[in-house]
């Protein structure tokens, strides 16, 4: 089944389009698990079954686990949730970047390593440099096009080229025009920037947008959601990470973050047209 | 003692501005190496323990070690490189790119896990995100400019902003007006690209510059080093990988990458003035 199926999929038995972003920060982690064998892993497998009735997509940010030599929490801990939960999607987080030659040991080690089923990676060094991820027709390249964060600005929204329009507005043209013909692309945009959610939506049809920043970093859920819902009323893979798994630094924070993405799915819901 | 001084100390005493890309792939290594418990780590250490005269830096790319689950291999490659030559510099190259909070777990996995001496990184993300890496004032921080690669003009080439200048060479302003506070930054710019190479020496003056593609991608030498060196008659970290790992398969591979380094270093000293 190709990614897009498979996400259209997982939206429709999960009713849901929020995505986990498993962030195990050591220091974060609640006390008790911290004299665990394996206080990641646990960590994640925990958050994970408790939230997976309630989400569609878990996002493992790679650099949690290569800071702390834990590569093997997240080949484990994905294919614990391919093996419970196989309707769910994994996105691995690792905003990859590097020439052709380089950029097919990066795809082997997100898909055939860890077997992600979806790749985040970073458009700056062209077409080229993303065709070892675009041939990987039956995974999911989820390419940065505006990111959440405010330095953003700095070069996505540059006015570039004859046409006169922001970076990543032809990021996102590209996107349709050149990268999806496997039609295995999905676009990086901030929550945070609601107006410009907006105008990449118009731009790529119904491509699914990868949509970070609506929990710790203050994006407008409802804003997000309505501006950048395309013709089906979806199209979201909607992140929020600190919020959902930090919900408690207690022993219920399960059940907490549980609870915080059963909300985060009933909001986003609301607010689809 | 700074980056900047110990990169100027390796070039100084090793007279070589050198540097051995180290990309270890299994499909490429020797054949008498294959059935060896570790190929990866023993290719690194042969073709480290016989270029090692004649060259500065070593700079493993990070992809060729994770794709094959031999982050290990990585560890100690470059521990054996710091123990035993220790007046040479480690880069690794991972082109890293997210966002502050995630930034921080790169910086932590380059430095404080691998003990880089320096970390490649990419700033599409703007400078916000680059802050965690720029503050480390202690390491290098490489930041992508113009890479080698046919693509870069994609994005790279884009003229942008209201001086109507190239999108690298906004880079490369913001690399010495905004980022190099800590004297710790330098630029990614291919030797595939000799005349922006030329561009960007003019606005950064002596920053180093990291300059791949003399080997494999076919740049130009004499022009790359009379273009890119900077008023001290040096500046530059020429890297090869491909040419000097591979310049044979056999059981000579190391003493052919010797050679291959050495007559490097002297096109590159031939060609300063």
């Amino acid at each position: 089944m190709s990614y897009l199926s498979r996400l259209e999929n997982a939206w429709k038995i999960q009713k849901s389009f929020v995505c986990v972003g498993l962030d195990p920060h050591l220091n974060k982690l609640p006390p008790h698990l911290k004299d665990r064998k394996r206080p990641i892993f646990d960590f994640c497998k925990e958050i994970v079954d408790a939230t997976a009735p309630f989400v569609s997509v878990f996002k493992p940010q790679i650099a949690y686990f290569s800071s702390q030599r834990s590569e093997l929490d997240l080949e484990e801990i994905i294919a614990y949730i391919h093996e419970k939960y196989p309707q769910h999607l994994v996105i691995l987080d690792a905003k990859r970047s590097d020439f052709e030659v380089t950029a097919e040991q990066y795809a082997a080690e997100a898909f055939d390593r860890y077997k992600a089923d979806a790749l985040t990676v970073v458009p700056f060094q062209g077409t080229d440099a993303l065709r070892p991820y675009l041939e990987r027709a039956d995974k999911g390249i989820i390419i940065l096009c505006k990111t959440s964060n405010q330095g953003s600005a700095d070069f996505q929204d540059l006015i570039v080229g004859k046409g006169g329009e922001p970076l990543f507005q032809l990021i996102a043209r590209k996107a349709v025009q050149d990268w999806n013909q496997n039609q295995n692309v999905s676009l990086v945009v901030g929550a945070t920037f609601p107006e410009e959610l907006k105008k990449v939506r118009e731009i790529v049809g119904d491509m699914p947008l990868l949509v970070p920043g609506v929990g710790a970093q203050g994006g407008n859920m409802a804003e997000s959601v309505r501006k950048g819902q395309n013709s089906k009323g979806g199209g979201l893979i909607i992140s929020a990470s600190r919020s959902i798994i930090y919900a408690s630094s207690s022993e219920d924070f399960a059940s907490a973050a549980a609870k915080v993405a059963n909300q985060m799915k009933d909001d986003i819901n609301q607010f689809l047209t």
